[in-house]
């Protein structure tokens, strides 16, 4: 009884949301992906940094560039997701702080060398990947995601010198025996302590 | 119209949730922080390795260390919010992956370098900071996300060589003025490309 949120949404985004393995024919819409998108864009980061960006793998060439590069387990299901969608950190965000922290541009100084840049987009950028992901569940979609992947390669395919690929995370409906039996988690003894 | 997620719901973790600056005096209990946990442990990790680790700074004694490791604007805050909670990852998570990730215990063996551990934890403590701060909206309570701290002063006063501090989280209900005037987001032709 300790949550605002209504048990329906703590099973859509939680408790009954699961990593698909398998996916249905079901297409994803642009449409879907915008919503998700529109929703989570307001997850925070510091300093609104906001450094992640999105491929979204649609076309079948694509496709074809993207399946070798991940490990080997993980293909056939990139192969057959709906939509596939690589999730990288962009290290030159600082360019955008003037516009996404108006109140303090002068927050851009504090990036000025490529290693601090690297390091905040590395975290702030993976805090939206955990975003991202309950807003596909939000969608009411299955959300794979994945980091067994060549990143070398994606990023030289599909990406450039100035970002880094993070995870890559099919998305759709779940198909025929989409899940593994849930995997024990750890009790709250096991990872909180107080002082 | 495209989102399974009710409206509410969506304004509850997104749309109106917002960084509070300021705290009322409720304080948050300890039945709360742990239904914020007993939700976002389901949130995915790679291969459930779940390398997110909390401290809740309670005692005045552990607040007045932490203060001053905090940047000097982030300090009044947190000698005032009604709880802190220092997030950590663990970078010796392999060892609890046969307890974990039962179906094939032998993924213990991918993580006998340190350094593959730490980036591991990495971006998975950090994807499970995003789920965590969606748990702390989950529950009613505005997150206070903060970056500005001293690491090496937080990780030798707080955790241990094994444990490295990703972020620190005020947590409680928000106080008079608590919010900044919300900055712009990305719009999505700015984030999100298709291939």
């Amino acid at each position: 009884m300790s949550l605002a949120l209504d048990p329906a949404a703590q099973d859509l985004l939680f408790r009954e949301a699961r990593t698909a393995n398998t996916f249905s024919a079901e297409p994803v819409t642009e449409e879907q992906v915008r919503a998700v998108y529109d929703l989570v864009k307001y997850g925070p980061t510091a300093f609104n940094q906001s450094p992640l960006r999105v491929v979204l793998v649609r076309s079948a060439e694509a496709r074809e560039r993207l399946v070798p590069l991940m490990s080997e387990g993980n293909r056939p299901k990139t192969a057959t997701a709906p939509l596939v969608a690589i999730l990288a950190a962009d290290n030159e965000f600082h360019e955008e702080l003037p516009r996404l922290f108006p109140h303090y541009p002068q927050a851009k100084d504090f990036f000025t060398e490529r290693p601090v840049r690297e390091s905040a987009a590395a975290l702030n950028a993976a805090l939206q990947a955990g975003y991202f992901i309950v807003g596909v569940r939000a969608a009411g979609l299955a959300a794979g995601p994945m980091t067994g992947f060549d990143p070398a390669g994606v990023q030289k395919e599909f990406l450039d010198d100035d970002h880094t690929p993070l995870m890559i995370v099919n998305i759709g409906r779940p198909g025929e025996n989409a899940w593994f039996p849930r995997s024990p988690r750890l009790g709250y003894e096991d990872v909180v302590t107080t002082v």
